[in-house]
């Protein structure tokens, strides 16, 4: 593309940077920002600047946060004998926005994954195990993707805090809500099979959500 | 969703006022840039308040332009007997990205629309109309959308031009390069057997590109 002006050239090209944007999307929301107000693009591009230069983690559980403890973790009604372990930043907001779970989080910031050159070191699964050796901690619930680094992640904690007297759950796997039986995948169908669950729990999850 | 941190809230919130972004997409884009070098982010949020604040349009043709007259207009090697009118910037990018015009353009700013309120006094239709007056241009050359706007739009062009010396012309209208006959609309094809074209024509095109 032959863009007549310089600065539409270099906009379009950092829009091109982002993920799953490409030249045709980036011209259209450069184009879009060109005809808003001035005062408009000046809160699009300082509220991004600000958020980069201001974000930090959560010193406890690594959770993004405005401050040094983030609002999960400082929050006093929240359970913190429980801590669910997750990914990414992503998947507490996801748990989050189900507003089903009233304990705490500890964000790993990826799985061990030798292919990738990710080991546990690279991880914050040290952090991890000093949180539950405090005591204060009685179950660790694991919500980590089914992919064999995933898998793999979860057996490497469990080994760690094996000695501790913390309880190890996963998230339950099973057939979705709203899935069709006969779409099913093999893998998820037999192991709902022969990790079927007592009725009582299927008309508390139906219920709450 | 529920946002651990208001900054990054308040980001999410900018991204999805662009058009074709929701709220998934915006987290991306924003989860993203937070991994990004501070440098980097503020490169993108200075070059779109850049843009936003130092463009212009060019007094000649209304194209986006970094100067008081746009890179096309200021070219010496362009052929200023020749316009090319059009509806959006966008459509000057486009026509410019073939590589096979070299004349220079005129951005209407839309096309008459009764139904929108947009009437030949909200387009640059008046500073055509000056342009051609001054003696200079031979021919118009018609490429808006085939829409009874655009058609509306051509017809009151073309009356407002009929006293001056300047031949009105349109783009070829007719089956796509690498179109299937059978899976054209009905109009395109009739249209494209009454008014077919030399074979020398056709040569000459499939050549270019």
């Amino acid at each position: 593309m032959n863009f007549p002006s310089k600065l539409i050239e270099q906009a379009v090209a950092e829009f091109e940077k982002l993920p799953g944007i490409g030249k045709k999307t980036a011209l259209r929301l450069v184009l879009y920002l060109m005809k808003q107000d001035v005062s408009s693009v000046e809160q699009f591009s300082k509220s991004i600047e600000k958020m980069r230069k201001e974000i930090r983690f959560c010193k406890i559980c690594h959770n993004i946060s405005d401050h040094e403890t983030c609002s999960i973790c400082a929050n006093p009604k929240r359970n913190s004998s429980l801590v669910c372990v997750v990914e990414t930043i992503r998947d507490v907001i996801a748990i989050e926005s189900t507003n089903q779970f009233n304990g705490l989080y500890h964000v790993l910031g990826g799985v061990i994954s030798p292919m990738e050159g990710i080991g546990p070191d690279e991880l914050k699964i040290e952090s991890l195990v000093q949180r539950c050796s405090k005591g204060e901690i009685k179950e660790v619930i694991m919500a980590l993707n089914p992919t064999i680094e995933g898998d793999t992640t979860i057996f490497y904690i469990s080994k760690k805090l094996q000695e501790m007297p913390v309880r190890i759950t996963s998230i339950a796997r099973g057939v979705s809500f709203g899935g069709e039986l006969e779409y099913v995948d093999d893998i998820t169908l037999a192991r709902s099979i022969v990790t079927r669950m007592p009725y009582e729990n299927y008309i508390v999850k139906n219920h709450d959500g």
